[in-house]
């Protein structure tokens, strides 16, 4: 009698490849990994994992989509318990400056998804990566919203542009980070961006002379 | 009799090389390029190729560091009329307003870079990426030493920092707007980070209550 495949176990199965996966594409890169250099990490066959998925570019997609929900359900529950716009706003710039930006591994997990971004500028359809920037961008603006009506944060501020931004200067500082690595003061940069944007969302553009 | 090489023929040579090199790796990607496709865009033999560049990694690095320095001569030269380091900030922001974010070619020439550096942050040396940062840091720093000097920035500043920082943002910039294309609002993004930053540099943290 033949094992029944349930649903559980098929999920299990995807979950262990997708994180093999995660692994393989950020030491490779997406170019250089296979499929083969994907069996050598996990406990399936060849045959088994195309059972899942026909090509290296729909492991591509599924690890991160994964990546994308499950960074984003993280960065909620440690906000959860922070009330304010402006705490929660600080808190998340402390997880990125408690961020281990030594760690060579955890980086290059971060840069390959930039890298894949990179690709994605020269795909025909840029749809995918359009609904993975709103995600992060819907995650945002309500926070901003809510701080604007509390009185905390400027009305002069877009919260959609406001939250775009926020990801435009992150996606800057993983950039520069995975490539210049200790040359790049990380820590301090974000303290700097966190500065720099907390006084803007709070003050707008009151008293300001620039030109 | 053969044509006597002379050294003004061969940087010619180079130069019509770089230029088509441009060209084919940001159509077709780093990865994808091959020297035949650069061939194709030139007039000159593969053999003739080859006197000049033993593969297309040195082709590229030849042609990233033409137009690193080609870059800032160009920032450089728009810069000199202006005296005052605001101007001189607020003519930088314009021109990058300015810049025809809807030239899908333009656009793919600037993330063919970026595609550069995210592969350089596999590389074992990275000592190429962090020389090319440095000069655009260098080319940024005495702006805003100036402008503290002059009393238009905020002397908390540091203007190393605030150089890294406006690199970061912008190489984030670009990367939004190769990917998501027309759904990213290129221009009214760098209009927030022009206020933001010229605020940050001008006010620092006066007045300020951020947590």
């Amino acid at each position: 009698m033949s094992p029944k495949v349930t649903e559980t176990y098929k999920r299990q199965k995807v979950e262990e490849l997708l994180v093999a996966a995660e692994k393989v594409f950020a030491v490779k890169g997406y170019y250089e990994a296979t499929m083969d250099d994907l069996v050598n990490e996990v406990s399936m066959s060849k045959g088994s994992i195309y059972h899942y998925f026909s090509s290296k570019e729909e492991v591509y997609h599924a690890m991160l989509e994964r990546l994308v929900t499950k960074s984003l359900e993280m960065l909620e529950e440690r906000l959860l318990s922070k009330s304010s716009a402006t705490e929660k706003l600080a808190h998340l710039f402390e997880g990125y400056k408690e961020w281990d930006w030594q760690d060579r591994m955890k980086l290059l997990r971060a840069t390959n998804q930039l890298e894949h971004w990179i690709n994605g500028s020269k795909a025909s359809s840029n749809e995918r990566y359009v609904a993975h920037a709103k995600k992060f961008e819907d995650f945002l603006t309500p926070m901003i919203e809510l701080g604007i009506q509390e009185g905390e944060f400027d009305e002069s501020i877009s919260p959609t542009l406001a939250a775009k931004y926020f990801w435009v200067m992150m996606d800057g500082v993983f950039l520069h980070a995975a490539v210049l690595r200790q040359s790049f003061p990380s820590k301090e940069m974000i303290e700097f961006a966190q500065h720099m944007f907390m006084n803007y969302l709070q003050r707008g553009e009151r008293n300001g002379d620039h030109v």
